[in-house]
């Protein structure tokens, strides 16, 4: 029996040296060198090629490298009785929240354009909303979302959530399903986007949405760049529709050097460093459900493959 | 009796709006139209020019438009039985909050160099450190000091605190005192200075306190110019001994143009914005101490001139 990891440009040394301290005997191979593809029963993905997944006809589950599942959902080659999971780990739903904190507050007390300004020589204070004035929300109520809108409410801000279920959230107006959508947008100034990506909400952020917020409006993406339509964004930053965008997932990454985002000023870019998942904090997880598909017991973290997430 | 208002490049008649809603029949008068000086008995100052404080023979107490008194405590012409006391609003505190949250945010991770990535069109990834691995030390645990240092520490980072006399704060180790100025330096990564600017406290920000800091190191100053040895920080930032500075307060503001901070790509630079005044959140505090001024009452947030805070 033996555990695999799939992760073309990634340097995977430390996360088998984080697994051998949870477990020293446990058998742990890094693709592409697999000895033997029959004894593999577990493995643990981020952007795995396509085809690699069926070469091991033990496979029992395979597990994200992070918190996203969709390299794994949209695998058509990863047999229909593979289950998959997720790692969740607090330095990730921290680390998200303190980007999401980070973008908001740079957008609010103008940061970026301080940081301009500077490099242009220039002092020029800008008024700020006070955050009890601003209203952040947020689509995507789970494991990362529910505490990034506990967070900024607790700092001070106005929050809305919006979820695909109903969901109570303290301090913060909840709005579910689509036939409450506009009513949230209508409320939202600052948009974060933390949803899974599917079919449903693939291609959300498009000029529809865009248009229904509260002016002046802005955009953060940190879920997948597939939630964007590229070309509504450009569309809406250049009619004033909307004010400015913070992205850091991207249909295509690294984001192509032609790409029309790299020459907007309002466009904030960041190398999908939101969240990064660290080794030492989840290979308990990874060598906890490993030994759990041996055994066929359920998964924790477990994917809803019908659903999405 | 009239309450008068002394900011030269202000704009004041919000100021005076905001407390003729608390109180209508308050005889507010806006420098330099004063009809009776010796009907003055009240002045709410900001950058005061000398000599004004001493045209009004009956004034009881100036309360300062901000947190900071110092314009107050260096004027010379202010008579020694003027009382002096500030505004407390829980915007300041709220704004002071968010300003060095996004600060320290946008050191940790690598904001200031994402954003000119984007303006280069560069992407690239920057490793960065776990909140809990860094260290905040906060100088100053005060009004503004104490929540700013809370605030840090349940976002999850390491914070210790210093102040001119021994405080406890849960989860916070703090030190007091010259005797335990350098064991707090040798815990801390970023320094944020809130101190109040006294004799003791100016140039406290020289090459002896930057050069004894945890390395990688940067400082944050968003109380007063005059706590910073410009040149010392210069030469910090070119030796290496500090990795960069984020300020917000400068000995001479407007920042001259010919200043060095300006030529330091290590160097952010806000135009004093860090935490503002509103007018509607203090007016009652203002009205308040106006009336206990009149009535031979002691003040709410009083100043102790010989501390100088």
């Amino acid at each position: 029996m033996s555990l695999i990891f799939v992760a073309p440009d990634r340097s995977l040394s430390a996360w088998k040296d984080a697994i051998h301290k949870v477990d020293p005997n446990l058998d742990v191979e890094i693709w592409p060198q697999i000895d033997n593809p029959k004894r593999v029963q577990f493995a643990v993905c981020w952007n795995q090629p396509k085809h690699v997944l069926d070469n091991y006809p033990n496979l029992k589950a395979v597990s994200s490298l992070g918190a996203g599942v969709d390299h794994l959902l949209e695998d058509d080659f990863l047999p229909a009785d593979v289950n998959i999971c997720r790692v969740v780990s607090s330095s990730l739903i921290q680390q998200m929240k303190e980007y999401v904190l980070g973008t908001v507050i740079s957008i609010q007390r103008n940061f970026v354009h301080y940081i301009r300004q500077k490099d242009q020589q220039q002092w020029q204070a800008h008024t700020h909303p006070l955050a009890s004035d601003l209203a952040i929300g947020i689509m995507g109520l789970g494991k990362l979302g529910k505490p990034v809108a506990q967070q900024l409410s607790e700092l001070g801000y106005q929050v809305n959530g919006w979820s695909r279920s109903p969901k109570t959230i303290e301090n913060i107006s909840t709005f579910a399903g689509r036939d409450e959508f506009s009513a949230f947008l209508q409320k939202t100034q600052i948009l974060v986007c933390l949803l899974p990506l599917t079919d449903e909400t693939n291609g959300i952020l498009d000029l529809e949405t865009l248009k229904q917020l509260q002016s002046p409006s802005w955009i953060i993406n940190v879920a997948r760049g597939e939630h964007l339509v590229d070309e509504d964004l450009i569309y809406a930053l250049d009619t004033d529709i909307i004010k400015g965008a913070w992205l850091d997932v991207f249909s295509e990454e690294p984001l192509p050097d032609r790409h029309a985002f790299w020459n907007r000023s309002n466009i904030m870019i960041t190398p999908h460093i939101a969240s990064i998942t660290q080794p030492s904090e989840v290979a308990d997880q990874i060598v906890e459900n490993y030994k759990r598909a041996l055994s066929g017991m359920e998964l924790n973290y477990e994917v809803d493959r019908q659903k999405g997430y």
